[in-house]
């Protein structure tokens, strides 16, 4: 088994493999929340990075989620906290979302056989299924706008050391292997390590460092996304 | 004083500022040896990503280097091994330089206000030129293949702990925070660290394990590398 991870969706083709999985990863805050809302009841969440296409979707009466840089779009029924999307508003609906971030990583996967939703929301459910599979995986951080962030590669990390708890053998290219030395180094205080981020700085700046602690918060859910390339749309 | 590190060539855009000073590292091996072949006396490198072009110079009389995949490509003078630019064959000379890697970094960056070219080998040179301009830098590492290195990681994290040194404030972004982190993992023993990075296995399967050893040491020169963007030429 080999782990690769690719630190932003630019570089998703320089990473593809056949057969592989990709696993698509935003912690602050879209794969987050898209677990949340799964597990929530929510039935389906079609992505798109067009915010015309999601304002076209909130006109047929669709439920929207929307957010760039931080914050709800005016005309959206929810942004991009996980908090927004409890099972009163999102139990049996489908809802369309798109963030600055996360749905073009999506979008940057698209030609993965099999795409699948991580978050630390639901990283010991991502783990067991990756063993099971027992297939390469490429982990695409979707990062800020197409730059590194530290808080997806750390989940890269802490996936890969849950891993192997597992797995004896997995190979770990260059990216897996800096992700893994820096979930070791920031694993003790992870609250603490994440405040030096930018996005950490960001969210602070909006009033939204609640949601951090619940985004580096492990299993909350054992919800697994996926992704169906066809539709664009994540179920369970 | 903000220092920034990119991973890849393709994201070149996405971390380029106004005013910035562009800082090009392919520690493995073609900056190293850019390097010293200038400390050795070379006059100028003119760089190009283009094997046709350097074809097409080698014909002209030129001296050429050309490496693809790590080894020497037939028709050239020089692989992109250090220990290749001896002063008896470079002293006076110019050289034409496309190696897998170093190159297309070089060109990525091509619209930056400056180019300056790094590696353990001027590391110092290049952290007392970067306290004296005082602007801010962006460490662009060319990686492989556009892929995320282990070694250009490491260098810029030795070359931020450099900077420390002199400045006390210097605003690190996520990338290069995650830099520093692995350098200060690794710098205890850099040389047994490195030999699990990815380049590391192909320049063993190589026979080429003494570059690396070269490659990985600090200081050998006092050179300044200075890419001029108009003629595409490195000189001192």
């Amino acid at each position: 088994m080999k782990v690769d991870v690719c630190f932003s969706p630019l570089l998703f083709d320089s990473y593809a493999t056949k057969n592989a999985i990709a696993l698509v990863v935003d912690i602050f805050r879209a794969t987050t929340s898209i677990c949340t809302a799964l597990h929530n009841g929510a039935t389906a969440i079609k992505t798109t990075a067009s915010l015309t296409e999601a304002m076209h979707e909130k006109e047929l009466g669709v439920l929207v989620a929307a957010e760039r840089n931080t914050l709800k779009c005016n005309f959206a029924d929810f942004g991009n906290s996980p908090f927004d999307f409890t099972s009163d508003r999102v139990n049996g609906k489908e809802i369309v979302f798109t963030t600055t971030n996360g749905t073009s990583a999506i979008e940057a996967a698209k030609n993965a056989e099999q795409i699948i939703i991580g978050a630390f929301s639901n990283i010991t459910t991502v783990a067991d299924y990756c063993c099971k599979k027992n297939k390469n995986i490429i982990i695409v951080c979707s990062g800020w706008n197409n730059r590194f962030c530290l808080e997806d590669t750390l989940f890269a990390g802490a996936l890969i050391e849950k891993l192997f708890e597992t797995e004896q053998h997995i190979e770990l290219p260059d990216a897996a292997k800096a992700s893994f030395a820096l979930w070791k180094v920031a694993k003790a205080n992870l609250l603490a390590y994440i405040c030096g981020a930018e996005h950490y700085q960001r969210l602070k700046k909006n009033g939204l460092e609640n949601d951090v602690s619940y985004c580096l918060t492990s299993d909350t859910t054992s919800v697994l996304p996926r992704l169906d390339r066809n539709s664009g749309t994540i179920t369970l």
